[in-house]
């Protein structure tokens, strides 16, 4: 039976799809506007975010990386819903002894020769096709570092095919990192480098923005909550079990999904309550 | 840390989910009026869409539950977006050699003494908490079969917990269902129990109807092609390979999922287009 033979069905499909984009960044957008003024005062707040993701979390490996990402006060999305497809991250720091920067800003672009979304909200074949971060164009991002010895990306560079760069003794977890052989490297890498080998700009924009307050309580999708079996039903009475994942000072990474098994994975899908309010 | 210290978020994440959810039931339904009109004369079009579903595929076991599949023309689907939470789902067959019913109906409702949702659409505590299938009672079915010869649930009945009734030499891959032990028995169980081991009920709702000509071309989120690989971008001009998995004729079902590392999951998460159209 050849799938062509059928195409009855789009560009219905498509059109649902982008009506399903522009829903989700419109909702996103109006969560962060409701969210970001309540936990700008509270410390640690994006810190913990992002790295109860187990993407995050595997390239956020040294302690010099937490510390820094500790002094991240605030993440500003600009998006718009209609052209749903490229946008801003804003990092907004505080003062901090690693780099001048108060923002550092990640774009993603469309590329050349893509056309913009029409103003009037009609549904383009390009739209339809659009496949995600993949098909954008991530800037890169001067960091004004400190000092040399400030400058963890200097410090921690990504080490790619196997050529680990391990003083002899120090824990080594990185077979794992999704396929990646080698060494990440710093977190800060993301900024400075368009390339992004564990779609960290992906995990930012379709996982932790649209639910930050859930990764921050360690109960999102992919938090490493998730992995270690923490599903909200669990986590009634468990703060004491969340907190020592989310602050973990051992810094140690295990990236295995111990849940494999198809149903329990379902269960995380639907957008749901019971968050303990 | 304790999350509870800053439960200053919610219930602004509940009435998001709340909004999400009726969002996507307004747009299957729309997306099901549109489709099922258009697919009803294609031959197999509701036996490929099901059993491209890795979890329908793992209780689709014989050739029999497949013929009796393939006289299924139409799968409605009874719900209202804006309390998005009970549903109906009516299976209408074609005469056929198995059973006399021209309707399966299996029904998904509120557990008693919950309260339906205010019609004027105001968000309450109930839908923010609201879980999903595993919230509601499934009703059961009864089945006229034509004859105990052809009764499928009677010859292919679940046999739990190591239970295995397999004849010598007979094929069995039944360890990795999703971590259930025993013999699932025949997709008809699903109709006339309430148990629902593979979550078939949420495989339908939430994965296969507003999604059904991906999953019928097995492009699906959790189609078998995603877990062989073939994601869209590697479908264009294998349709050769596609049909082979839609009608394999040795029905044997690997669970295995081959792309474990947490990147190309992400890959499939965001709504996408490039269906080839």
């Amino acid at each position: 039976m050849s799938a062509e033979q059928y195409q009855v069905e789009p560009p219905e499909e498509g059109n649902k799809n982008v009506r399903h984009n522009r829903f989700v960044v419109k909702e996103t957008l109006e969560y962060l506007a409701h969210l970001r003024q309540r936990v700008k005062d509270i410390e640690g707040f994006w810190l913990h975010t992002l790295i109860n993701h187990s993407q995050i979390a595997a390239v956020t490996t040294s302690k010099e990386d937490e510390h820094a990402l500790s002094y991240l006060q605030d993440i500003e999305l600009v998006q718009d819903a209609n052209d749903f497809r490229p946008f801003e991250l804003k990092f907004h720091f505080k003062e901090n002894p690693y780099f001048s920067n108060t923002v550092l800003s990640k774009k993603y672009t469309l590329p050349k020769g893509t056309e913009a979304a029409p103003a009037d909200g009609t549904i383009t074949d390009e739209l339809r096709d659009f496949e995600g971060v993949e098909d954008l164009e991530a800037s890169t991002v001067k960091i004004a570092w400190k000092s040399d010895d400030k400058n963890l990306t200097k410090k921690h560079p990504r080490v790619v095919q196997g050529g680990h760069d391990h003083k002899e003794g120090e824990e080594c977890d990185h077979e794992d990192d999704g396929g990646y052989e080698g060494d990440l490297g710093s977190f800060f890498l993301f900024f400075e480098t368009a390339e992004d080998p564990l779609q960290i700009g992906e995990a930012l924009i379709s996982d932790i923005l649209p639910d930050a307050f859930a990764y921050f309580e360690n109960r999102g999708d992919n938090s490493q909550g998730a992995e270690f079996g923490l599903d909200s039903e669990d986590d009634e009475g468990d703060d004491d079990e969340l907190d020592e994942e989310s602050g973990d000072e051992e810094g140690s990474i295990d990236l295995e999904d111990e849940e494999d098994d198809l149903p329990s994975k379902k269960k995380r899908k639907l957008a749901k309550g019971k968050n303990g309010q």
